[in-house]
């Protein structure tokens, strides 16, 4: 027997829909890559998202089409979703920090027939255009004053072309489980795979994210996504701030200290989302200046692991709360946050900042587990980790076109990748990447751990460490090290620092030093490259 | 083109799955109607609701059943629900202030097969259960210990029912849409009409109530609902406050102001909710004894519209936030809630309790509209009034049966078969039932309004407004009164006491002293028998 409810498919545009009806006036305040900070509301993006949704129908896009944007965060960029979005279209973002080429193997992948850009990244595209035969439509996210004298595209500027449009449109109704969304994860090996989201999972998604024990998100917080549209589908930031109303606040292209300071005083931001790497530059910004953070009151740091003195800084210098927060591009991309819960709510000082290097617990609507190579689940005990894996609403069934299916097992689980453990009361650490992890005699040794000790000496720059094969163990770990300029520290000296800091058969059965550590186009260590230039490295007893 | 996210049905037991893994020790406090105070924890009611399923497995029940509940809210009976649920069973909630034969109608509409029953209630059971054919199993919500001697009922106590159980059991899986959940409203006209839930609607519907402008409810809040679990789907909470972690302390059967009192001073309870007369009873308990609620912070009024007094209590005597909310059975309940959005958060005093007179706005997912009479939407402009209509998710989209079926549109939406108005901001206020509202001249005059304001008057107990027929105008207003205890007003005081307070074409055309005004099981005014009273009355005038 069913029920007797309504049919109300949950459809991201009756999010834009209800902003509209029931936050009209609240704003959304732009840094635009033009220059000037420019002001709109969620009745005018609304309003002119129906008109991008008129244009592209009157350009002949359709049902399923990928409609591709390369752009900071702004109200246009916004409006471009869910115009794409409002006549069945799939907003496909694209990273512009990738090197061209991936970008052109990412919309040949996607097959782009759209293409919305800011102004800055016009070089790219004149870079690229004519290797992606599917895009025939460049929208550039500007007006006509701004646009370029010449170029060697074909191209229109947003504003003349909504401008076209009187927004009297119904966005087509279909299925919820529909396409809209499309990001395309950038791995440290391989290429580049594609998430598809669907109305479904973005609302739910937002639905779940804005609860007060996630990002607590209501009509009078002001937020600012440091995080870019492009990163890991904006962390849902476009779809859970309308949904209740908060105002919205983008720094566009400037992310450094002053820029990000200069915003968050103007508007009284109360809380902002961004990676570590941002919060360094903004940090530094306050040491030098003298400046505090009076309006803001929350922060939430995530797509790396925070460094504990990052929180500290925050909670004790600028009285500022630090949400350590995991995600990934599959997921939609929340999975856990670094909430208290009743057990640990009068924690402070060191304790509190030792639970939150934990990247915290799964909202309703996510499911975790840590399992085996066997598959065997392993318990929450804060100690035993293993493959984590995560089940939900909002987290992906497959990569578009079908890579990685060794990811995705009958139960539905997906294989995160990462390794972690998780206590008894739910909190989850990262302790490394699963194919990084070492597997020394059956057990399982974190590199990340061993790399976070070691970059703890004071004479060295960075390190890496991955499994070297070994006769009696399988693997073992080898550290790799970048010294810091004019030192030259001896490798049992680094040993020295580290030994008695983890389990004595954890300890790296060798040092070396080595000048440079190869990284990828978003900043993270090769470890596939590092394996590649050590491939015919042995222990002395190995 | 479909998106590629994971097929993850809403269905209600994941809520408790997730509350047992996340939250598993926090507990749920129950006032028994033994008359301890039990308290057990979420991994606990996840366990012994598994029981529950197997136990009705075992006798036979199965997908799309109807299993009653007539009980006091307690962990028990949550069991109980989510035991139905998790075989695709149906909980029907009875409400037993109803008068008996009212509630075997409405089991003999519903077919129900199983009943749970609190001892308190085995005298209503008795005394219909023979009128009750569909009726099999009858499961007292109680230990052996607790059973009566004799009975003419067969009927096994629950603990001795579930104890045979190991709870080694796996949810049924099924369609997200599948019925799970059933309530009947007590209209003021008419026989009851069943409103039936789906594991999707309640889903859905308590990741919109636990927002943070909505319920704001998290893992560390202690919420009490005094709201019966039997009134309108329990307002949602045994399935919010699970799917947060959130503390639940049930009430039991004593309501009164010193039992609700004990429990929120020793239970430290944050927030709670419940009809406006729960309150009356609290705030005298207060007033008589000084007693102040140092951890209670908020309090959400709904059910009929709260008293400006009582707001103004609440928040100026005890520092507690009043949440003036409303909803209907027929809405899962939540439709709209009193939460200030930014325009008004720096809103203080009369000013402020003004706004709160309001029954606030609605969260993402309960679309609203108002209309005339020929279906023609009115403007927001918090003075037109018109018949409020609702579309969402947590919406009915008819009735058991099929009953009512005038209050469903072609374009899905519901008549609430209220008349509000709603101002700017889309903050709503109901004005009157569509059915008693007066149209005079082809202009609409509330009748709760002038009730309201007729109640003003010192010598005037209780007030009633009904439309009488008039040749001239359609229909014009009769005020009808009790008097207070010894007073003995002139017509004409009343209404000059009223003169200037209303429009002049609102004011009644006459008034009527009564020794008594007819109520319904439930209280409210039974306006369809007083129009059968004042049938042939006619104005002077008219």
């Amino acid at each position: 027997m069913l029920g007797m409810m309504q049919d109300w498919p949950l459809l991201c545009h009756k999010i834009l829909d209800y902003a509209a009806a029931q936050h009209g006036g609240r704003e959304i305040v732009s840094r635009s890559v033009e220059g000037p900070i420019l002001r709109t509301t969620y009745a005018d993006i609304h309003a002119r998202a129906k008109k991008a949704s008129q244009a592209l129908e009157a350009d002949g896009f359709g049902l399923g089409d990928r409609i591709a944007t390369l752009g900071w965060n702004s109200a246009r960029h916004m409006e471009a979703w869910y115009g794409a979005m409002g006549i069945g279209g799939v907003y496909h973002t694209l990273n512009p920090r990738l090197f061209p080429e991936q970008i052109a193997w990412i919309m040949n992948h996607a097959e782009d027939k759209g293409l919305f850009v800011d102004l800055s990244f016009l070089p790219i595209v004149e870079a690229i255009a004519d290797n992606v035969p599917s895009l025939r439509k460049i929208i550039v996210l500007t007006d006509a004053d701004h646009m370029p004298k010449s170029s060697k595209l074909e191209m229109v500027d947003y504003e003349s072309w909504i401008g076209q449009h009187d927004g009297d449109f119904a966005w087509k109704q279909f299925d919820e489980n529909t396409a809209c969304g499309m990001c395309y994860t950038s791995g440290t090996t391989g290429d580049p795979k594609g998430v598809l989201y669907s109305h479904r999972s973005n609302v739910l998604h937002a639905l779940i994210s804005v609860q007060p024990d996630a990002l607590n998100l209501g009509s009078n917080e002001v937020i600012m996504p440091v995080v870019p549209m492009f990163h890991a589908n904006a962390w849902g930031i476009a779809h859970s701030a309308p949904m209740v109303g908060a105002k919205i606040v983008n720094p566009g292209p400037l992310m450094d200290g002053a820029s990000i300071y200069e915003l968050l005083d103007s508007e009284k931001v109360t809380m902002t989302a961004a990676v570590p790497t941002v919060w360094l530059m903004l940090l530094s910004y306050l040491e030098e200046t003298g400046k505090k953070l009076p309006h803001l009151n929350r922060v939430v740091i995530g797509g790396s692991a925070c460094p504990r003195a990052m929180t500290e800084a925050f909670q004790n210098d600028y009285g500022v709360q630090v949400i350590h927060a995991w995600g990934m591009t599959e997921m939609s991309p929340l999975g856990s946050l670094g909430v208290m819960k009743p057990v640990y709510s009068d924690l402070e000082g060191e304790v509190l900042l030792d639970m939150q290097e934990k990247q915290g617990y799964a909202p309703f609507g996510v499911e975790m587990q840590i399992t085996d190579d066997e598959n065997v689940e392993l318990p929450w005990d804060g100690k035993t980790f293993g493959k984590l894996k995560v089940r939900g609403p909002g987290v992906a069934k497959a990569y578009y076109g079908g890579a990685g299916v060794e990811q995705f097992d009958q139960e539905g689980w997906f294989d995160t990748g990462d390794v972690a453990h998780i206590n008894a009361n739910g909190y989850m650490q990262i302790t490394d990447r699963s194919k990084d992890v070492i597997k020394s005699g059956g057990e399982w040794i974190s590199t990340i751990d061993l790399e976070n000790l070691a970059v703890g000496h004071p004479d060295i720059q960075e390190a890496a460490v991955i499994g070297i094969v070994h006769s009696k163990w399988d693997e073992r770990p080898l550290l790799i090290c970048i010294t810091k300029q004019g030192k030259n520290p001896a490798a049992e000296d680094i040993l020295e620092f580290m030994r008695g800091k983890v389990a004595k058969w954890w300890m790296p059965n060798a040092v070396a030093f080595v000048e440079e550590i190869p990284h990828t186009a978003t900043g993270k260590i090769q470890k596939t490259e590092l394996r590649k230039q050590f491939a015919d490295y042995r222990f002395d007893d190995g």
